[in-house]
């Protein structure tokens, strides 16, 4: 390839993010340095602060640069519901909701044992912890939808069962605005079992 | 959103790359934080060091941290060729096929009067200059096939006219391996009229 070395270095640097293949690196590594240096600069200068800085909430584990984040920190939130979720971007969407009044707790992604990611791995030591301090009366288990998801959501329902607090799960059905002959069987027949009075 | 303020300023940031959104900048930002801190760094360094010190070929105005590039300080190169491409990618894609023996004249884009972008803003004068020196024989015009590229490819071969100096266009036509009932009319049009002998 034709590239100057520092180039290079800066393409294959890129090819970290997500979702970021080669063709796709060269194109950031060009769009920036031809196009737009100072919000490559920023972008490298907010990178090395937040690398630095944010750490996890010690509540909610969260990705947060102080040591307890907003959502734990305010007095107004529902201390004794706590959602369960696999990472920062889903408790983004659900605040987004506005429809949540309690608190989270952030799994480090889903129980993987293949990859060794087992219980410690992905944070349930520290969700013992958590639930063990009497102030949460319910679990909502708020895990993807995905085998993996489901068989975390499994296993904190054993495990919150055992502490003797209430543990719910969201419910799965038909999306909102969505035509049932799009649907696949699967989420249909969960929608029918799950029915809900009207 | 419950994002912290430093978070939200690195998701923020992350949007300047092109094709990315708000959703890829999240998990971006997330993966980088939460995964791999030392690829995260390791961006940030390479783009603060490259945005310092790379800058165009002196010659041909590909991105080069030198003041000439690894291309035009090439003494094998046939000097009498001259290839002009809309951007530094398009380099890599032509030295890539290994069979180009020349060098090249990189522009900033295509020409777009709409959007404020005449001859001078893509380089044109640093082009004339170029041809200007009678080291160069065939100006081969490898800009894309688009409304744009074929609008500055005539511009530029207009130009190169000018000078007495020979002016080719890549080929179109058939790509190798296509099939002709997935191939568009323009396309197949324009392959039966520049058929070659065989």
């Amino acid at each position: 390839m034709s590239f100057s070395p520092l180039l290079k270095q800066l393409i294959e640097a890129f090819r970290v993010l997500p979702g970021v293949g080669p063709k796709s690196a060269q194109r950031m590594a060009f769009y920036l340095l031809e196009r737009d240096r100072e919000g490559g600069q920023r972008l490298a200068h907010l990178l090395t602060q937040a690398i630095k800085q944010v750490g996890q909430c010690e509540h909610c584990r969260i990705l947060c640069e102080k040591p307890v984040c907003a959502i734990c920190d305010n007095k107004n939130r529902d201390r004794s519901l706590l959602c369960v979720v696999q990472g920062p971007a889903h408790v983004a969407a659900i605040e987004q909701t506005g429809g949540y009044p309690g608190l989270y707790f952030v799994l480090q992604g889903h129980l993987s044992p293949i990859d060794g990611r087992g219980p410690k791995e992905i944070g349930i030591d520290a969700f013992v912890r958590r639930i063990s301090t009497n102030t949460v009366k319910e679990v909502v288990l708020a895990t993807n939808s995905t085998v993996e998801g489901e068989a975390t959501a499994y296993y904190i329902a054993d495990l919150v069962k055992s502490h003797n607090i209430k543990v719910t799960r969201i419910a799965h059905g038909v999306p909102m605005g969505g035509e049932l002959e799009y649907i696949d069987g699967g989420t249909l027949a969960k929608a029918l079992l799950d029915r809900t009075l009207v």
